[in-house]
């Protein structure tokens, strides 16, 4: 917060410290009164340093900044990668993504160092939150465990909720309603639960993970929602495996696992062309 | 990435700039040539927008921008709360979690809208992280699922890789090492897995989690490590109980949780003394 002791601050410093307020609170309205108390400018100057500010965001292809006009108007950043940036990204994440040694007995390949890792699973959450910005999203929800990252960034990016669904019931989560699914490849009877208090009855719901081979979890999600009277509105992938058949038709995925060649050592992985 | 075409940057949007990729980016070391190149500015110029960007993040009381000389030299931002942003938020969150509707059956607290918040999360990861910004932490641990939002908010405030220890062995990891541990406080034996690949031999480690008991899981990654050849430099919680005795001495907590009074609706939690 402002501090007292230091001088007010001054167009080029004003202009940095909106950038910062804004990046650090995505998807989120402080209106032109909140920046003219908090920096002791008036309106008119802080309408300039906003257009400052949005130029800076256009330059380094990181999103926009958008006002909204009205009463309750104000300005807002929306992160995100520019075309140029993402395209490099993801081009990156398949080179990192085809090392041979990446290659895991029964045709899988070794991911958690990718998901985990906060500045990958920031940019990913970034991209997926961008295909959903006009979704109106209340939640965010995955199923544990390794797609929580990549749906945390996701929620981040979108300033909403994430919850996550459970394998097994906490005793810290209160009542809850699991419901079974069958796995789309290998048709397995799994089971998912979710605490009755975390959602709200009729909201709609982007489900985020790291991996869809035919989508069962994604149905089982579907199933789970209906539970709670909420809608699954979108799905959100890093990868899909290109030989399953799909249970969904409607989602969203980044990369494209094309072949796991365990005998001659060969992965090939591309982003996946989505429109 | 700069684009040509755009104009060159001045000042009152290069502070900016230089503000927003060093806060997307923090504990990342960048050299003064990169934002040279990056703007097509004099290095000159860019060590008095430093200055500057310095200033901007005193001002909001939002960590600090670090100069490190020398040939591997360059310039870093490492986030934080001030003091009496980190106060606030401690004790707001206390307000919250106080709430007599939080209480669950078996004397918890509901806390996984808290934990699971993009918003607290981040903040409790900045938090938890500048505890432990002069240890070399080489990665963050915690174990599924409650505390990986935190976890992964810390690592990502150290710049550093998150690791997740899982409760049953995933087959996309490869080979695993599982341990066994006690619970501390329910006496209960739980097992523990990491796949082989996760950690690097001779690794500083430090574990997060979103509460401790006892600290019979913090003993269990101890124990984890040890098969890794790695050592625990350090352990923070969001919260922890007060009433249980501790088989951990050096932790941080954040805040404190004294009673869950189910009869009489009362939570008592508030922040933790830790200097």
């Amino acid at each position: 917060m402002g501090s007292g002791i230091l001088d007010r601050l001054q167009r080029k410093e004003r202009v940095a410290a909106i950038i910062k307020i804004l990046s650090d609170n995505p998807n989120k309205v402080f209106s032109l009164g909140y920046f003219s108390e908090f920096f002791g400018s008036a309106r008119s100057t802080l309408s300039e340093d906003i257009v400052l500010a949005k130029k800076v965001v256009e330059y380094l292809g990181c999103g926009k900044i958008e006002t909204i006009s009205g009463a309750a108007g104000g300005v807002k950043y929306i992160p995100g990668l520019s075309d140029i940036n993402k395209d490099a990204f993801l081009k990156e994440l398949c080179v990192t993504l085809s090392s041979p040694d990446r290659i895991i007995k029964g045709g899988y390949i070794y991911m958690n160092d990718i998901v985990f890792s906060p500045e990958i699973s920031s940019k990913v959450g970034l991209i997926l939150a961008s295909y959903f910005i006009e979704k109106n999203v209340d939640y965010v929800i995955t199923v544990e465990t390794k797609g929580i990252p990549i749906a945390l960034m996701t929620a981040r990016a979108l300033n909403k909720p994430l919850v996550i669904a459970r394998r097994e019931v906490g005793v810290t989560e209160g009542s809850s309603v699991s419901i079974n699914y069958v796995t789309g490849s290998s048709k397995k009877i799994q089971r998912m639960s979710l605490g009755k208090r975390a959602i709200t009855k009729g909201s709609r719901c982007i489900f985020i993970d790291d991996f869809m081979k035919a989508g069962g979890t994604a149905n089982g999600i579907i199933e789970l929602l209906k539970e709670f009277e909420c809608e699954l509105v979108g799905i959100g992938v890093l990868v899909e495996g290109a030989s399953d058949k799909k249970l969904v038709s409607d989602y969203i995925s980044l990369l494209t696992l094309e072949t796991v060649d365990e005998e001659n050592g060969i992965i090939k992985i591309y982003p996946t062309k989505n429109d």
